[in-house]
């Protein structure tokens, strides 16, 4: 079952018409301050604002008519619902999306956009888990997991394949790390065509399961996340964690504070919005923690969907 | 001194490679809500984040040696003097800017950033023009006008050329108004390409001198400005009246809502960061105000630049 660079390139020509090709976004400004050449792939301005798209309509699209017309489901802190419900009205099939009942409005709120059914459940894991399964048992549905799934790893891969075509000369990759889909799917992509091009996961110091997990050998279970980056608090599949022991150069970690400074920096100058897992990427580089002097780093800008009422650094003012 | 295609082309050929492509971004849901094909091209990714480092490039770049080595100066409420400021630094001359004592931190400090000297200066435009005029009498500098000047328009008006590039069947284009120099560059490259497409100015009901002007026949002075687009408040040149009476098809006024929404609007859904006068161009139709349908129309997103901390939805957060 292991992810290979044939699976990524298919799901390239599979879901490339269904899904906006990112600019690269680079800035004189942010290369001073970094000392190197940076290069923003910017899947905050991916349909439905995140890199789950790639994923979710290669998953929907891979589906045989028979499995189609059940439906999808899956359970998601966001991205990944919004992107799998609009991959079934793509299809023009049933979609449904178990959610926990802490999930930020706006996420709701997007998902619903796309048509699908919104089940919320409580704030666990488990309930997750059981509630996703129940819809299974009603429905016959297919479940797509948000991440440990090959044809989700494959489609998340494909960023890799666009920010290499756009720059070959890169020397390293910065990813943010969550369930660690789309570093799987990176790692085996960037290996395959320049194994000399290192792949680094970044993840909040709160919620460092994939640091502990290759510490460990084994997946660590990242039990009480403490972080804004809510995108980032799950814990590795057996998938993705096997793609990220083989493929991965190492894994970064930084602080709170490092991920509001690299989103507030990327929106001041970059002129774009994106979330803060979505920074997190470049959260290292933003207060010098991470020295590359010289290199050419791709940093993925995951996801710019969050509710503009409650900015890090402001207080949501009085209705 | 009619401004013509060929020099518009001749500015294009001069700043290209000192300036971003800029993107031209669409959104399925936003043609939804309009009923009509929407292309934004985003000026607010542009260098210094506006469409103002395009004629400003242009006009530095037009400067003999000997006028060069004297260097530039302006008055500006920002995004002139950050891109007039830039410029000079590209081609290695001092920059003066004047600015008013209540223009925003954010504008003051990305300036100085590229090495101009500001000048303070209380908050008229009489003050604004009587100390640029000291600044000349006493540097030699050339003084740069933020757009009643040939050079300037022309440079601005590239922005046409690139979006007709990437969208040649535009119906329409939406484009904010406030000095006019944007949309004279604009509507002389449009009118001449293809003389069927209609070019539109949008400015705030608070600060709607082009609408008065237009009927008029003549320039009515912006006197009063009550808005929140604050690079909008000003009156219109000679130069670009004369354009905007020959080639442009209307003015639209929008509301202080319709602008904060036609803000909030692209940030949630484009994902990008622009400035309230930036919306400006979105504004008419954000809430339906102007039905177009079937139409495919080029909306100008002219700036990102704001101060993150005071948000037109919030309150600052206490220190």
């Amino acid at each position: 079952m292991t992810l290979t660079l044939a699976d990524i390139r298919a799901a390239h020509t599979r879901i490339k018409d269904r899904i906006h090709r990112t600019p690269v976004m680079t800035s004189e400004a942010l290369d001073e301050k970094a000392g190197a050449r940076l290069f923003f792939k910017c899947e905050n301005l991916q349909k439905i604002g995140a890199f789950k798209a790639r994923g979710a309509t290669n998953a929907v699209a891979l589906l045989t008519d028979e499995e189609a017309k059940r439906g999808v489901v899956t359970h998601s802190s966001g991205n990944h619902a919004a992107a799998l419900a609009r991959a079934a009205k793509l299809r023009g099939i049933p979609a449904y999306v178990v959610m926990m009942s802490t999930v930020p409005q706006a996420k709701v709120a997007s998902v619903r956009r796309y048509g699908a059914e919104v089940i919320l459940c409580e704030p666990t894991y488990a309930a997750r888990v059981s509630t996703a399964n129940s819809v299974v048992e009603r429905t016959g549905a297919v479940f797509i997991h948000p991440f440990n799934d090959p044809r989700v790893m494959a489609g998340q891969g494909t960023t890799a394949l666009e920010l290499l075509e756009d720059v070959p000369d890169l020397t390293d990759i910065l990813c943010p790390v969550g369930g660690g889909g789309l570093i799987s799917g990176i790692s085996v992509a960037i290996k395959s065509i320049n194994p000399e091009i290192r792949v680094f996961g970044v993840e909040p110091k709160g919620a460092d399961d994939a640091a502990q997990s290759l510490a460990a050998g084994r997946i660590i279970p990242c039990t009480a996340p403490n972080t804004i980056a809510d995108g980032l608090r799950g814990t590795l599949g057996e998938l993705t964690f096997e793609e990220i022991q083989r493929h991965v150069d190492g894994i970064v970690t930084v602080s709170e504070t490092e991920i509001v400074n690299a989103m507030r920096t990327i929106w001041e100058v970059l002129k774009i919005i994106v979330e803060p897992s979505g920074a997190v990427g470049y959260a290292p580089l933003v207060d010098g923690q991470l020295d590359m002097p010289g290199r050419r780093i791709g940093i993925v800008l995951t996801g710019g969907n969050l509710d503009l009422d409650t900015l890090p650094w402001m207080t949501p003012a009085k209705a």
